[in-house]
């Protein structure tokens, strides 16, 4: 049912601070900018093998993503597992009594589905489930 | 060069209290444990996709995964990239005026070579790179 670690989402101050490291000195291909005003960030895909990383930067001082680099400064924000189904998936973290923030998908990045579980039910983790795009 | 993600570190109070999450209620296998005591930690590792999660518990009280449960609690932990060559990829980094932790690989789990990037190089994400036993 979990696919693959679909991304790492990092959180940053600036994401065009940022892409001199990840993108010029890893050499990670830039592949996607996209302002995700649902989730207040602007938002940046880097392809590492079958996955990328996610830069995060915060669109204003409210957003959820501003105040974790007030209390935590940048770095690793959330995980996120690609599955096929994500309808079956949240279904089934329902059924086995996992917490979950979203009950139901919502649009995330590059018109994916996508759904977060409570980071209290995966050991502080902020969790994400992704379907992508195009899959069945 | 870098490859992909190859692990998401998590690290966790104890492994055997995250176990019901990660491999019963995700269904994630559980294929290798290791005291890893070089980094002071006890760890699982559970396969998702061509990656894995790798769970670190602290070995005592004195060591950085408990300092860093101390300061943060439980949570995401680091990020590890794999690479075919980490000598060679230690020496680009080098070469790019990247900040290391490890100027040369050590043994990480499983027989591989490993080294960290110190986290002011990455937007405050630690970050490791890791070539597996028995690549080229």
């Amino acid at each position: 049912m979990y696919k693959a670690i679909d991304h790492t989402g990092i959180a940053v101050a600036d994401i065009d601070d940022s892409l001199p490291f990840y993108r010029d000195v890893l050499g990670l291909p830039l592949v996607h900018r996209e302002t995700v005003a649902d989730q207040g960030v602007d938002a940046a895909l880097l392809d590492i093998g079958d996955g990328h990383l996610e830069l995060i930067a915060p669109l204003g001082p409210e957003t959820g993503v501003a105040k974790f680099l007030a209390k935590h400064g940048p770095g690793l924000h959330h995980i996120a597992y690609r599955v096929d189904d994500i309808d079956a998936t949240l279904a089934s973290l329902s059924a086995a009594g996992v917490r979950l923030i979203d009950q139901q998908p919502r649009i995330g990045i590059r018109g994916s589905r996508v759904a977060f579980l409570h980071p209290s039910a995966a050991d502080g983790v902020l969790t994400e489930i992704v379907e992508h795009a195009g899959h069945p």
